[in-house]
């Protein structure tokens, strides 16, 4: 029953999520993860948390201590400082090294994992697709990407050629993906879609008014499946490409659903209130 | 315009503001001061953030560097130290010496003041009642009731007569109030309805289940206005004799009303995005 005077989506025991970046206006998380959260029959709320960069290392291990703040998703510039907060990491972290949401767990521990890469491979789940088996080149293996090429490599496929312009960048991403499966065959080198299944972008090439593309191509082979991270625009120029090529496509929102998904079932590991 | 997957209740622009207090699951602030704030169209949400007590002297100062964290309100027990995160007073506080409220001006600094009392003034204000030239007993002046008695106070009443079980704190209140108001004739003494006008109730006789009356009467003067800070019951056993006498009376919750609508005024007192 909400008395007029009264909102129905916050109160006193309204488990808070935060979204924590710089800048912080742009961010989807808090309409997306609250209506997640919601429809899942949740009393929690995501707000947006503006934390400067130079204060972010004095102000974070403050704000771990609201007790009903109960888990945190972390943007621009942050997903590198944020695996220090955690005191344990989840499986994907643990091959990335890196950290995107941290939730508190039922023993009082942050517990910190990476989403980038499993909203990607959820996002080809729902499309019933598989990475197992296939071949796949990897364009661009910063920190979405790097998370990416993890996720992607932890279902098996046959063999991923990563292409990064920072050749330090790719030899690691290139170990981490051997680590997490032994059976794949991992190369670095050029982009290209000659004997590939997978084309998976998450290079900036293609984003907001860049008209590039993040591979020499004219057209593409009709059977490859083609992915772009990029969200804005929702049609890159790949994917434009990939539509008139006849191929498979799936757009960087697709992966945002994904992990926005994964990251709900994260926050649930906890028991709410 | 709303997507399926999201609310349209907070996004990255969303001013968030939070009622700060241990144990935090009871208040009513964040339903009711994010309805006011949505009432005046502002794209604003007041979250509970409960702090430990031993927390309280090292989360708040970071706290405050949130860039779009703009207000907090302070509840139990948080009242005291409140005062110290504040660099500017507003009027109440300064003669109050507390503060429950706080904003971040436009320059940056955090403007403290408490409200307590003016949600009373409100109150009676909202029946179209003055304290002006009337003359006052006021029982039980701690956090509320000296807030009240320093609002009621600057309306100028006649006089204004305070009891407190503390005598020293009734004392530093009817100094407070006689700073305030140097036409009003303050005493000190015993609860009475004898000569007065109006009867405020800010001490604890009366809440939940006790049945005390916090004075000595069988019935009270039908032209008496009777007040009570106390929210639960909403009619205490206070104002049902006040009922029965057939006097003007006002509930604690018309208070809250009072109040809530003063802190969102006290919000916009700075530019919002």
């Amino acid at each position: 029953m909400i008395n007029s005077g009264e909102v129905d989506y916050v109160n006193g025991k309204t488990c808070i999520f935060g979204i924590v970046g710089h800048p912080i206006e742009q961010v989807r998380s808090p309409e997306m993860i609250t209506a997640e959260l919601v429809s899942r029959g949740l009393n929690a709320l995501m707000v947006p948390v503006h934390v400067l960069p130079a204060d972010f290392d004095r102000v974070m291990p403050e704000l771990l201590k609201l007790q009903n703040f109960d888990g945190f998703v972390f943007t621009i510039p942050f997903k590198g400082e944020a695996r220090r907060l955690a005191s344990l990491l989840g499986p994907q972290a643990t091959f990335v090294g890196a950290v995107n949401a941290l939730v508190r767990t039922n023993e009082g521990q942050w517990l910190g994992d990476i989403f980038d890469g499993l909203g990607c491979v959820e996002a080809f789940r729902r499309r019933d697709i598989s990475f197992a088996g296939k071949r796949v080149m990897m364009i661009g293996v910063g920190g979405a990407g790097s998370a990416i090429a993890v996720a992607a490599g932890r279902e098996r496929p046959a063999s991923m050629r990563i292409f990064d312009p920072d050749a330090q960048r790719a030899a690691d991403v290139a170990d981490k993906v051997r680590r997490c499966s032994p059976s794949t065959q991992v190369e670095i080198g050029e982009p290209t879609v000659d004997g590939m299944d997978v084309l998976l972008n998450a290079s900036p090439v293609g984003m907001l008014d860049d008209t590039r593309l993040p591979i020499q191509a004219e057209t593409l082979p009709r059977d490859l499946i083609v992915f772009d991270a990029i969200v804005k625009p929702e049609m890159t120029p790949l994917l434009s490409l990939a539509r008139e090529s006849g191929c498979t496509f799936i757009q960087g929102r697709e992966m945002m659903r994904g992990q926005i998904s994964k990251i709900v079932d994260f926050f649930q590991t906890r028991d709410f209130r």
